[in-house]
């Protein structure tokens, strides 16, 4: 009998990430999902949540910039079912000026944002491509496409993972795997963003704030083209966002 | 009784306008099909069929750059219905090296691919936005966003559709009309294609060749996006297009 | 005795225009100078201005979009000297909202902005290329690059203008032709600008405005640049706007 | 009396860095020039030849990607003068299929080619914004711009830095910094290209392939240009490159 067939997602936060876990257990795939260690209560309930929904799940604590660490979780992974998706969700939005900006925090989210994403498309790529198929999605920002003043750091790390998506893109396409990117442009509805900003509630009433639930079905769309007309990248935002 | 909501489809071509006009059509829109009047059999040929398959469709043969007409014709759609879902898909892929591009190709090239597309989405607009809502989409190609030798009249013609179509998102979008421009990438199974191209069998065998079905799915999804999440733009191509 | 070299203004108008030309003259060029006929005094007015300086200019009315008066134009400059610098500097900045727009501006504009700089583009060509050098540089704005509501038209022809110009660097750069586009980001002290902008003097004070003899330097440095490595598109804004 | 202007070029190489030197020294500037330590003799070369054209330099060996040496550097480099131009011209052009690629290769590759640059960029800025002046160039390629296979270590850096210089340029021109990027497309006429090319005298020849003296002159160029109108980005390749 064969077994079910895997999605992994690294940095199932609880917003995005977890819509996106939730979306493709709907699809059928058995979701594994990852945080950092110190997460693992959070993790545990997203998965007790998909399983309430009938949906398979399994909790993979991970720091995604570790290599060896990001090795064991996809062969941990590939032994639950072969991995049919694999979605990189990590962020590392900061902003400092750039003389207020000290190494460490360079590195750091660059690491976060973009060494992790090179190391999980890598490892996707290792084992999707003796099947010639599978889907990896990268999630960017609009500080993928454009520096901006006070973000240097946030805005190189996300353009290196752009860089890394394309390049994988047109070297794994030939070979069967869908690889795209996401540039999402605006604010999404968060616990982060419901802390900071005032009137969430009224962008919610009016639809001006991104629903997790609604990225997640675009990435389901994405996984699910056809290989004769696969979008390597689409932008999302709010009807209402300026840009 | 409220009326059926209707999908216009300008430029209704034998392979990808015919394929959208069919996907919307299963979506429960009554379709209206324009080309121009030379090709009006075709046109009752594609309504035929779309009614055999128990959708609703409508034959309007119009010459897209001609204004009046234009007026006239989102009028009489109008009448059959609030039009909820518009789809620009008229090319004109012409190569001439730069000397040899007459005034008058590089004009009409224009007035097909671009001065068509804005009218278009002006009629469009001009009926959608009392409403506050509707879906208007564009059929971009590579040449939507490089130029190329031999391709001066094409490439300048696609540029200036997306012109177009971006700055409608951006005027529209927060009046809650979805401004969507998809860019093309590579051979469409087409019957032009299939007469000139020896090879199509087999790109067909290996998925190596758009399949316009695939195509107007992803016109469906953008139509189906949430307001809270939308696309401006995507690309299609072949899984193993070069890029 | 070999005929002096000339150079070609496209839209010699009062401020970029007629820096572009001077700075060509000083250049050693004989310099011929285009405007609408309208305009006629005002050509003469530069074509004095710079022979006062000790430069060689010619004043040649002419409707940039009429194309057997075009080809005539380039035909009398050659007579002059051979054609070794074009520049295109026509512009047509409209705003109006998307529904505000008739077909007769979107399309007088195209023809301003577009049309006329394929033709001067072709034109040039044509006659440089049996040579196998010469430089053909095009004036863009932000405008060339992203639309943005209200700009439908503006935006919709300088792309247009942009793909023609890449389009032809493509083809013609390895025939010895240096194409280059530029984009003009900001505002530009000019007779217009100080017309209806009230805090000119202050920005000029600030020089927090473009200054025409600063844009002609830079279109002098890349017709000035050898073949081994040349520019096709450089940006150009004050140092405090904002982009 | 005032101390003399220094230039910083950091990435002193063979080719296009010494070239870079050599025009900055041209221009009167004091020059000085970085390379990792085991170069020295070349750095002490490259310093004997500007001396004996008659031009002042020191040789700073250096390595870029320590936070700790380059903010000392900084400090050597303005007691000599104040800081006036800095160049960042460190490359690390690898290729490696993706599977191919080491976690150790992904980030020594984006600290040469990233993470300097962001040191230099930073360090900088802290020196020259006290003034209000002064002329910040990364130096980019081809692979700044768009990804492609094999390349996923090396665009991701590249893209990282051109991030950087753009949030840079947003920042801190309003402040008085020019901070510009360039993007070299197509070899260069270097030691390394000479040993690996086989046909490069016939390229040079031709001037199929870039001449470093011409790329340090379009480094001048952007140094001189007055702030009403400042160069972001600017491109440069061969005239018969393909693009």
């Amino acid at each position: 009998m064969s077994k079910v067939k895997t999605a992994l997602i690294i940095g199932a936060g609880d917003d995005t990430g977890s819509a996106i876990a939730k979306a493709f257990a709907r699809e059928g795939l058995s979701v594994c999902v990852t945080r950092r260690p110190r997460h693992l209560d959070k993790l545990e309930q997203l998965v007790a949540t998909i399983r309430e929904e009938g949906g398979q799940a399994h909790a993979k604590p991970c720091d995604a910039r570790e290599e060896a660490g990001m090795i064991t979780l996809f062969e941990e992974v590939e032994a639950i079912g072969p991995l049919e998706v694999v979605v990189f969700n990590i962020g590392a939005n900061v902003r400092f000026g750039i003389t207020e900006t000290s190494e460490r925090v360079f590195r750091k989210v660059w690491e976060m944002a973009c060494l992790s994403g090179f190391l999980t498309g890598r490892e996707a790529a290792r084992h999707m491509r003796p099947r010639g198929q599978g889907t990896i999605i990268f999630t960017g920002a609009t500080a993928s496409l454009r520096g901006a003043s006070g973000f240097s750091a946030f805005s190189s790390a996300k353009h290196g993972l752009r860089a890394v998506a394309q390049s994988m893109a047109r070297e794994l396409g030939p070979q069967g795997l869908h690889v795209a990117h996401t540039v999402i442009d605006g604010m999404i509805d968060s616990n982060f963003i419901r802390e900071v900003v005032p009137d969430v509630d009224d962008r919610r009433a009016r639809d001006a704030i991104l629903n997790p639930d609604h990225i997640a079905q675009a990435y389901v769309d994405i996984h699910n083209q056809p290989r004769t007309a696969w979008t390597f990248e689409l932008d999302l935002r709010p009807y209402c966002e300026t840009w």
